[in-house]
């Protein structure tokens, strides 16, 4: 059986990754490939909870490294009880967010240092990557205008704009170093104009 | 001010962790040291939550990377909040269980490898380290009857014997690689005796 693919999308809060995620979902359905919709942090029962710790506002105060090792903890999960086994029984697998949330959100966001994001994901990843990544560009103020009427914000999303311009910077930088998997997709465009970037991609897998 | 000396205790199931823990308490009150007792994995608001995580039935199927990754979350989290704050403070620091507890039940329990956890245990410590680890050894039988009253095991006291013979000869073998800093102590003795082991070592501290 051949293996399935692993699609992740990412970009900043706004970038319309859920109306992204719907498309990509009913065009794979469409093409009768079976898809594994799943996101970080979570994506798993244990991985959920690990979630719940780290956007509750009540652990506003949790120490960065902290915050990190939390995230490769779900991770690890993660790829170990649902994603490597989803792809070998070749389904596809979609992931709202992946690792290189790690290094926009906790490198540029939070200033933590590449180095050490690097030694974990290779701790935890060894080998393993994405076939493809969808990076949604938007700038920040826009991205927080979409976002505008969520009611409540979680304790990533009560973060100022200076952090989320070094998590876009961060996101932007990183598809420069990985050209090949990280397509770097502008989504300040129309929807319609968004999605047609995404179908070329698609296609091509 | 003097910084606190931070001292570990760890050993299998059965060891009498406890009862030491309170002469150990009482003794340095009456030296008029302020002594911090904590725990691992916990010893935070945050740590807590992800013992339970850890030690939940519910989750009895948990990857191994995942539960180390945990384990060394919660205690980053305990060095940076809890521990080293009260050592800088002058306080003493008494942790029930530390990293040579991952060494042991990750390590030698599970067999993950010792190079791996060492990576982790850099990323994490750099170079903090306990100024004295008490280690008190029995054998696994007798540890297994001193605990056979306890009504609820938790996910790591489910394991087996092999298990738990694992564990101790890794303990033993760690403690014969840090002589200086991991102190053998022989718990199958009376109460008295094993205490009396460790007021010569507080002495000396």
């Amino acid at each position: 059986m051949q293996r399935g693919k692993f699609i992740t999308i990412d970009g900043v809060e706004g970038a319309g990754k859920s109306t992204q995620i719907d498309f990509i979902c009913s065009y794979l359905a469409k093409k009768n490939i079976n898809v594994v919709l799943t996101r970080e942090p979570g994506g798993t029962k244990l991985g959920e909870k690990i979630r719940a710790l780290l956007l509750s506002i009540d652990t506003q105060l949790m120490d960065n490294d902290t915050e990190l090792l939390l995230i490769f903890a779900a991770r690890n999960e993660h790829i170990k009880t649902k994603i490597i086994p989803a792809l070998n029984r070749g389904d596809w697998v979609l992931s709202d967010r992946f690792t290189d949330a790690s290094y926009a959100y906790q490198g540029g966001g939070r200033g933590l240092s590449i180095e050490r994001i690097a030694l974990l994901e290779q701790w935890v990843l060894q080998d393993f990557s994405p076939d493809v990544t969808l990076l949604l560009d938007v700038p920040v103020a826009l991205g927080m205008l979409r976002i505008k009427s969520r009611s409540r914000k979680d304790r990533i999303e009560l973060e100022t704009n200076d952090f989320f311009n070094r998590v876009r910077d961060s996101y932007i930088k990183r598809s420069k170093q990985f050209p090949e998997r990280i397509k770097l997709i502008d989504a300040s465009q129309t929807l319609k104009e968004t999605t047609q970037q995404i179908k070329v991609i698609l296609q091509a897998l």
